[in-house]
C-alpha cells in the first residue's frame, strides 16, 4: 500500500454544546494543522499516488470556506458540535468529492482511501480515515 | 475509523538484560514522549470519541508510577525487560482498564481500539496496538 | 547566559482592526503553542535556571484567564488587536510580575531576561523578549 | 500487533518525467527524512521488536548508494521516475531482503511488515508498506 | 524586541567543492526549510511586526529562482560553494531589499533586522542574521 | 552572524538533591536531545562556518561518556546536580574544548561562540551560551 500526505493549516473561532466539554463550552478557536492522506494499493503510470500539486490545491478548497470563520456561524455546521474529529470527517468527505468528481486528475481514480488529521495543539490530535 | 491521540511523557532510569542490547545494558534513562491514540467506528452522540480530558487524565495515571523512577526497581516489572516495545504494551493494557472500568466516560464502551506510542528520542519510538 | 524554556498552549477566539488583515477581520481563533524562556548569567545554588515546576504553573497562570476565551471580549484587551506579537508581550510581562512578586521562587531574583514565542501555526510564530 | 521505528535521512539531486510533474521536471534535489517500521505480533525472548543498533545499520546501508547522489545517474533507477512513492518502495523492499538474508538477526524471522515514509518537506511526505 | 518568523521551503540540487565536503562535492541535492525572522523594537501601529501575508510573498519570492533547479547552473552563484550558511545569506539579503524597496509596506521601515534559517536536515540547520 | 548547528541525543540516569526538585530527587533518567550551535561572524573560505563532519563527531564525542550512563556515578560529575542546565555548560565547554585543539580543523579558529541546548522532553529544554 502506498500512500501520500499534504499539510495546510487553518485558523477558526467555534463553541461546544455538551457538558463533557467544560470551558470549551465558551466562543474560543483553534489552529487546526490538517493533513490528508491519500492511499492506493500500485501507483500510477508516472510513479505517484497522487498528484502533488492538485491535492495540495484541493486540500486548501476543502479549508477554504471554514478559514477565518466562526464556524457556529456556518450554515452547513449548524446544530452540530464541530470537533477536531467531526472537521476531520467534513473535510475527508470533501476531498472524496474532489476525487470523484475528477479534480485530482484522472489517475486519481485508482485511489482506495483518504484520512484527514487534525492536530489541535502539540498535544492533541484526531483522524478519520475512510474507503473511496 | 475516527481516533484522538493525547500526549504526555516520562522521565525513567532502567538497564537491560541480554548482549542485543549493547551499552544499553548498564544503568541509563529515558525520556519517553508517550502519544495515547483512542478510535472507534462511530462518534458518541457529543460528536467525539472520547472525553479528551479524562484521556489526558487516565494517560497520566498510567503513566504516574512509573514517572521519575528506576524501573528495575518497579515490582510489576520484574525480571523484565523494560524496551520501549514493552512499556508501550504496558500502558496501552492500563488504559484498556481505565476503559473497561468506565473511567472513561459512559460512551466509551464504543471504543474499538488502544494504540500506545513511546517516543525514546528524535529517532526511534515504538508503538504497540490492541482491540478493546 | 543559561536558559530554560517550557511549553504550554492556549486555543482563543479573537478578531482584528485593520485592513492589513485580510481574512483575519473576522471573527476566528487560534492555536497558540507558548515557550516560555527565562534567562540569567549564573545558575543558582541548585544549578538551575528557575524552578521549572513553578515556571510551569506560572506559565499556565499566565494563560489561565485567556484560555478558551474570545479574546475581543476580555476587558484587559479593550481596544487592542490581539496579535500573536501583542499576546507574545503580554505573557512576557505576566511572567516578569511573577518573578518580581516572589512566585518563581527567592532564587529568581537572578534571572535576568524572559522571552516568549507563540506558535499560531506550523508555518508562522511571534517572540517578545525583555529584560528584567 | 507492535513496532519499532528507526529514522535517518538522505541528500539527492533528480528530475521528473512527465507534465504532472511541472516545474519538479527540472533538475532539482531533496532531502529525505526516512522513517523505517518493522512490525511483528508478538515481541521475540528479550522484549523488542528488532534489534535497534542493527536496524539502524540496516536502514543506512539501504540509503547508502543512493546518498549524495544524482538519482539520474544511478543504474538501479534507470527510466523511472524516482518519486517519493517510488524510492519508499524501494527502500523497503531492500530492508525486506535485510531481514530474509538474515542481517537483522535470527529472531527478525518473526517479523510481519515493514513501513517506509520519507518525508520531502514539512508539508509533505510518503509511505509505502508491505508485509514479509 | 518583538520578531515574526515565517517558513517555507526550496528543493534544489547542487554540489560543492573542497576536501572538506567529502561526498557532497558529487551532484546532490536538499530540501531546504526556510525561516525567516524579522525583528524591530516597537510594533507599528496596527500591533505587528510586519504583514505576515506580505512577509510571506517576500519569502516565496526570494526561494523563486532558486526553487526546483541546480543552483551550480545559477548564473548568480556562480564560482561559489552554495553551502547552506551561503544560501541563508543569499535570502536574507534578499528579504533586506524587499524591506528597503517598500515591499513589506510602509511601516516594515522600522524593521531592525533579519534572521535566515535554512533546514537542511532534522539533524542540521544554519542561520544568518543582519541589521537593517 | 552565521551559525550551523548539528543535533544528536544521550540517555542517561541520574538523581537531584534539593527539595525544589520534588520526584526528580529519586534516580530516574532522561533522553537529551543535544543541538550545538557554532557561531562566526564571517564564512571560511569554503563559505561554512565549521566543517559540519567534524562538528557532529566532536558532538558525539562530547556526549560519549555520559551516553548510556547513571551520572551520579560518573567521576567528573561528583558532587553536582546535573541538571539540563549543567549538562548544556558541560557539553558546550567540551566542544569549545575540541576548537581550542583543532579537532574542528583549522579554520574553526575563526569561530566566536557556541550554545548548546538540551531538550528533555517536548515541553522543556535549556540552552547554555559561551563565547570562545
Amino acid at each position: 500500500m502506498f500512500s501520500v500526505t499534504v499539510r495546510d493549516h487553518m485558523m477558526i473561532a467555534h463553541s461546544f454544546r455538551g457538558e463533557v466539554f467544560g470551558p470549551a463550552q465558551r466562543l474560543h478557536g483553534a489552529t487546526f494543522v490538517v493533513d490528508a492522506t491519500f492511499s492506493r494499493m500500485e501507483l500510477d503510470s508516472d510513479g505517484i499516488v497522487v498528484d502533488i500539486g492538485r491535492a495540495t490545491e484541493e486540500l486548501r478548497g476543502a479549508l477554504g470556506d471554514l478559514n477565518y470563520r466562526n464556524l457556529d456561524e456556518v450554515p452547513e455546521l449548524a446544530g452540530r458540535n464541530t470537533t477536531t474529529e467531526v472537521l476531520a470527517q467534513l473535510i475527508a468527505d470533501r476531498l472524496a468529492g474532489s476525487v470523484e468528481e475528477g479534480r485530482l486528475g484522472p489517475s486519481a481514480g485508482g485511489l482506495a482511501g483518504i484520512a484527514v488529521t487534525l492536530h489541535e495543539s502539540h498535544i492533541a490530535w484526531a483522524t478519520y480515515e475512510r474507503t473511496l
